[in-house]
Formats: structure tokens, C-alpha cells, sequence
């Protein structure tokens, strides 16, 4: 069920909070010994708190859709007297003393926390496979990753254990989960949603934003997540004529695995057959903006993290600790031109939003690799597993603007295929209103692992 | 002669733009051989555009105060057509294409530009001993220095040349030469005025705005450079009854020159006098607010002048070659580490705008030292001469809150004193008032070198 099938469920009585609650715990048990999607899981806290909310519908009292609704948080995400370990060992019993603003905004809401879910160390990578909490393994094939950081979350929301686990995006890790795991997942507008008492990797690029099975889940979930009680969800037979589409004639379509190249494809042809326009497009120099983002990156994760780095050297991957390293050999200058770089990017990339509403992409350039794999067959050439599936992300985290990715068709294989749609700074309702649309007409959201 | 006795005195018709811009030109070429204010004069397009103004003053066409007002740019302001070195051999012959925004905006307010002030060589220095285009002398004394940056613009107003000549401050550089040459300096809010086409130096601290005889004119001065029409100007008897001056009673008032110390505690007084209500207060850690000021610009004025330092770098004063070469040793990720703590600080310092409305302290701990000298004594203490001019200034660059300097008193020996007015964000109003009452009561405007 959707977060919103939910809320009508609990308002017509049938069923409670507190069912299910009881049906995401069992759920959890069932799954997450094999997905590994859970780092902590708070039962009994989760129990009362849903029995709590069943109490309040039942006096009235209606606090909005997530009302009474199982959700879960990145374990990145500062939650008071529970366990957040970032994913790391070296936090692996630290204890929050305070709730992360977005911990705090969808309590509010209502939502019901069942547990931390697992990710990559430090947010700081894209496969998941954490050595500390183990493999999150993608529901469509285990021998796969779910993609990350958020992968746990990715996975617990495509495994149908929730609707609803909120996710951070500093080169993709919210839309990477999203694609690989068949689920939806929104990058807003960098800024949007406070990020006060979520650990940081690189605060210039780091976004807060939700994974649900839907994008009307995904609308709900934004505005909880922002504080909001209310907001812009996509109504049904929702209307596109005349949005103008942009689709880029360059970068974005290029070393691309065929399959996910003629998903997306349709997706655009799907857009038009509703009345969209599709605009061509060209973008300005994505590689070069990944460069900047990458620079970037290594400067600001090195410096939230460089004392780990030196006091628990041996606590932290393999992975994480070369970026660490790396990060360490920027130079201050470098860092500063990149960062006026970005903002001559971000005026050029600006101009794009005068001929396009929304801006179609791929979300990965490949479906879901296994599990351990370091390079992959992209299209006709081998590629590094971490650089090509970032490769249409990163530059969006440079760029702040927002990003939706949503299912959009599945390989031969089974492996589910993701559309990036990108938008205007705080243009979140554009890219809702086109990807409700997409999901609509193509129909892949009911297909379950 | 000020901005607006010159405005009344043109409206007046007792005198005409051309006879202004007449006498500041004659004043130009009698002073600049002792004083090297000027790198430019601009005389011909100077007369033409007078009496340009002059017509529209007589066809009824009034920009506002500075309408026919003689004005020099700090050679960091790019002027179409006119060359702009920023002090450097490098641009020695440099004219750039377009004009900065804070010159197109003095235009459309009508001033009349006589030429480009000397300055220290990138902006990056506080002596304006420029060993291109010479020393800049200040006119109280020419064998000591006027201060920096923008040393040419504080004597040229000092001298009685003009009325008012652009500045910038990234660490003092308006308020530095405001307070050695005896006239008013005004940094504003970081961001109010635009900096497009003035050469950056530190684009995270760069701040504009004008170095005129008086408050008043610095005001006016300040709108139009903002390309404002118009904006508040502090009136006749201005009112500071139960404003609330805070007076530190930490750092700001540690290793002074008793003159200086003397002087400014006399304007604290004189504000309790007009009815102030002065309160001590605790300031942050300025000492660590310094060092993250000074990080921040190693990098930043590295990522600007790298290729003129790999390039030309027998063309650079030994000076700024040390500064480059340092920036080049930062880490990008204590970079990263300043820019968070600089947002803590930030956090900090602007609790204290809930006690006060403004701030007292120094400008500079001494008054103007002498040409070539490295170090000095402060108080009891030898200090750097760099360091110690730049103590009470760089963090207030770093907070980004508005700071004017006026003149307060005198030295023994004739030297000008300092007094600085710190304001909360956007203040600017508050701190010009007080200031006003303060030039109004203290009556050293008058005295002349």
C-alpha cells in the first residue's frame, strides 16, 4: 500500500495505525535477513507511538496523510535516545541527544518511525555494501546493490516493507537507490528541507528529500519533510498539454546500456503522447561540472570527517578512507575556483529554464551491478562502477536544482530502469505534476520484487 | 567643500560642474606630485561630462545629490574605455570593455568621474605603497602611509581634492585609510552593493562602498552606489536618545595606542552625552574570527592571481608574491573547516544585536605609521605593522556586518584618530545616524592637513 491508500485505509477504519505497524515489524523480520536494509529497528517505541496516533483519529484529531503512516530514517539522521551511526563503526553506539529538524517536521506529521535504515559509511558512496553493518541487497536480485548511500532505504521501500524512508543526496544517493531499486525518490531544491542535525558530508551539496513507492507518496512526504501541513500533490489525470519537455542532445543520451536508453526514450514519447512538447536541448559541459562537484566533495567530506580520518583510521572502509586521503591533497585555491565555477554553471545552466519546463534524463546509466563488482559494461565500453553511475548525478548536486527519479520500465533481465526529471530551482511541483503523469500511463509502480 | 554643500551650491548656481570639476582637476595636478593619489586623470572626458550635467541642471534634469559632483573610482572599478590596473603592472595597460555596476550606477546619479585612485597593488595590503605606480602618501604627514587598500582615495579626500571616491574592503581597505587620512569610510552589508566588475580579491569577504569628508555624504554616497534614487540621510540634530551603543570590554580595547584609546572613549562618552545608553558587552573569539579571515583570503586571492603568480611573477611587489605563495599551502579542506566555523561565529556575534544597536571601538590601534616601516609599537608592545592594522578590521569582513570609521580626534603630533561603528546586518541607517551625531558633536571635519 501507498502512503495515501494508508491514510484512506486508517480514515475509513480498516485498518489501524498500530496493524500496521505490527505488519511493517513482521515485515522487517521476514525480509531484512536477507536485505540487510536495517541497521535498528524500534518496535516497541514504534507500537506506542501508532497506538498513540490511532488514539488521536479516533478523537479527531488529524494530522495530515502521514498520519499513523510506518516510516523509517537514513541512519544519518539524528534521532533522540536512538542509535545513529552514520553507517560507521566509530558511531556505532553514539546516541543523539536531540531529533534532526526532518525527524522532528514528520513527527509532527504524524508518521510512525520503525527503525534506522542502512546505508553507505558516511553516506559516502553508491553501492551500500557497508562493511559494518553488512550488504544491503536490492530486492529485484540480491546478488545486486541497491545503490546508495540511501540504499536501505531504497530497498525497504521496494521490498513493500514501507512506503515512506527519507534519504540524503550529495552526488545521487537518493535517485540512485530510486532507480536501481524500481522506487521513486526526490532531490528538492538544495536549501529546501532543513538539514540542521543530519550528519553532513559535503554541506555545499548535501540535499535531504524522501523514497516512496509513488510520486503523490513522494509530494505528501516532501511537504512533511519541509514542515509544511500542506502542499501541491499531483491529482489524479493529471494534466501535462503543453508542458515543454527538454530533452538533451547531448551528454546525457551517450554511453548509455541500451535497455535503459530505450526505457527512457518512451517515457519522452510517453510525455508527448499526453500533450507535452518535447524541446531539444543542449546542455552545458556536465563533465565539467562533475569535475567541480568531485573537487568539491573531497574537500568538504575530508573536512567533516578528518579527524576520524586520523584517530580511527583502521574503524573506517577501504573506500572511504582513499576519498578521505584524497581530500586531504586539494588545495584551498582549487577548491575556490571550483566554487566560482559553479556559480558561472549555475547562471548558464539557469537560461536552460526558458525553453523547457523540465528537463528528461536517465537516472543511471545502467540497471542495478552486483554486488562487490568494480567495473561494468556501459553501453560498449567498461566503466568504473562508482564514476558511471554518477555521472548523470553529480552535476545536479552542483547545480541545486531539483530532481525526481522514478521507475520507467525494467530490463529483460527484470532489473527495474529509472528517469531522472530535472526542474527549475523550487520548481518541485512541475516535476511532480510530469513524473505523476509518467507513472500514470506507464504503470510499472505495481510490479513488486 | 562637501557632496551636498556642493549640491546646494550648484543648484544655487553659485557655482557650476565645470568649475568644480575645473578646481578638482587644478587641485589634482597641485597635490598628486607629493600625495601619488591618482594613477589616471580622466581630465577631458571629466570637463565634457560637467558640462553635460551642468545642462541638465539648467534644462531642469536633477539626478540627485551627486548630480555634477566630482568623483574618483579606486583603479579596481573597471571603466569602460578608461584603464584599470588594480595597481598592478600587469594591467598596466588593461581598459576594460564595461564598466563596473558601481559605476554605471554613479553615473545614472550623475557624478562626474576625474580619474582612478591609486591603491595597494591587487587591493591585497594595507600600506599602499605600490612599487609600480609609488607610494601613496597620506597628506597629514607624506612621509607616513595613508593606509590601505584604497590609500588613493582616502588622501585624494583627505587633501580636500574631492568629496568622495569609491573604496573597497576585504580587511579594511575602506575603513583602514578612512581612519589614517582623517575622513569617513563605509563598508556596508556584505552583498548590498554589487561587486560585478570590480577585480575580486577575496570573494567571500570583497565588500564596496564609498570614502567620503562626511557622514552625511557618506550616505548619500552609499545609495547611489547601490543604485538607489534615494535612502535615508542622517537630519540637522540628529536624535540618538536611548540608542544603545555597546562598548566591549573584551579585545577591542587591548593593545592600544593611549591616544587612540583616549579619543574613542571620548566619543563613547559623547554618545552618552546625546543620550546613548552605552552598555558593555562580551565579544566572541575575534583573535580565531581573525584566522579564519585570513585563511579564507590565502585562498581565495590565490584562485584569483595563480596564473598572474605562475606567470608574471617578477611583475608582482615581493609583498603580495608571499601572500600568493601562501595561499597556495592551504588545504582545501581547512578551507572548508573556516567557511563552518566562520557560520558559527556569525551565529554568535549577531546575539549581541539584541543587547545593542551598534558597536564602538577603534579603527586602528595607532594612528598612520610611516612609509616602509614593518614594525611598530602598539601600547607596550612591538607589533607587525600589517598585523596589527588589520586586528580590530578583518573579522568584520568574515561576519559581513556593516562598519563605518569616522574621525574622532587627533594625535599629540596631528595625526588623524579613528572611530569604528559596527551595526547589525543591513543596519546601515542605525550606524550612520550615530555616526552623524557624532562627526556633529566631536567637530573635527573641519581641521584640514
Amino acid at each position: 500500500m501507498t502512503i495515501l491508500e494508508m491514510a484512506d485505509a486508517l480514515r475509513a477504519k480498516r485498518i489501524s495505525s498500530l496493524e500496521l505497524t505490527n505488519e511493517t515489524l513482521a515485515a522487517i523480520a521476514r525480509e531484512n535477513p536477507r536485505l540487510n536494509a536495517f541497521i535498528t529497528v524500534t518496535a516497541d517505541a514504534a507500537r506506542a507511538r501508532a497506538s498513540a496516533m490511532d488514539a488521536e483519529l479516533s478523537h479527531g484529531i488529524d494530522r495530515g496523510p502521514l498520519h499513523g503512516i510506518p516510516i523509517a530514517h537514513k541512519d544519518l539522521v539524528y534521532t533522540k535516545g536512538i542509535r545513529t551511526t552514520g553507517g560507521s563503526k566509530i558511531f556505532e553506539n553514539f546516541v543523539p541527544d536531540h531529533d534532526a529538524d526532518i525527524a522532528i517536521n514528520l513527527e509532527k506529521a504524524g508518521a510512525v518511525l520503525v527503525g534506522k535504515t542502512n546505508l553507505h559509511e558516511f553516506a559516502y558512496g553508491i553501492t551500500s555494501t557497508n562493511p559494518h553493518f553488512g550488504a544491503v541487497c536490492n530486492p529485484w536480485d540480491t546478488e545486486r546493490i541497491p545503490g546508495g548511500s540511501s540504499g536501505g532505504s531504497g530497498a525497504a521501500v521496494a521490498a513493500g516493507i514501507l512506503p515512506f524512508a527519507t534519504g540524503t543526496d550529495t552526488g545521487g544517493s537518493i535517485r540512485i537507490p530510486a532507480s536501481f531499486c524500481g522506487v521513486t525518490g526526490l532531490k528538492p531544491t538544495f536549501g529546501l528541507i532543513s538539514k540542521r542535525g543530519v550528519m553532513p558530508l559535503g554541506w555545499t551539496m548535501d540535499h535531504m528529500g524522501p523514497i516512496t513507492k509513488t510520486v503523490r507518496d513522494a509530494a505528501v512526504s516532501l511537504h512533511a519533510m519541509s514542515g509544511l501541513s500542506t502542499g501541491y500533490v499531483p491529482p489524479k489525470n493529471v494534466d501535462i498539454h503543453g508542458l515543454r519537455v527538454g530533452l538533451p542532445v547531448n551528454y546525457y543520451f551517450e554511453k548509455l546500456d541500451l535497455e535503459v536508453a530505450e526505457s527512457v526514450r518512451k517515457a519522452v514519447q510517453t510525455a508527448a503522447a499526453f500533450g507535452a512538447r518535447i524541446v531539444d536541448i543542449k546542455v552545458p559541459d556536465i563533465d565539467a561540472l562533475n569535475v567541480v562537484g568531485r573537487m568539491l566533495l573531497l574537500a568538504e567530506a575530508t573536512s567533516v570527517h578528518r579527524d576520524n580520518l586520523l584517530r580511527r583510521r583502521a574503524d573506517i572502509g577501504a573506500d572511504v578512507v582513499t576519498l578521505l586521503d584524497q581530500g586531504r591533497l586539494i588545495r584551498a585555491s582549487d577548491y575556490v575556483d571550483a566554487q566560482r565555477l559553479r556559480r558561472i554553471y549555475i547562471r548558464e545552466f539557469s537560461k536552460l529554464w526558458t525553453q523547457v519546463d523540465c528537463i528528461f534524463t536517465p537516472t543511471t546509466p545502467t540497471p542495478a551491478p552486483k554486488i562487490g563488482q568494480v567495473t561494468m559494461q556501459v553501453g560498449t565500453q567498461q566503466e568504473d562502477v562508482r564514476l558511471a553511475t554518477t555521472r548523470l548525478m553529480r552535476a545536479i548536486n552542483v547545480l541545486g536544482v531539483p530532481a525526481l527519479s522514478i521507475p520507467c520500465g525494467f530490463t529483460k533481465g527484470g532489473l527495474p530502469i529509472g528517469l531522472q526529471i530535472l526542474g527549475a530551482p523550487r520548481a518541485e511541483d512541475t516535476i511532480l505534476r510530469v513524473g505523476a503523469a509518467i507513472e500514470d500511463a506507464i504503470g510499472v509502480v505495481g510490479r513488486k520484487p
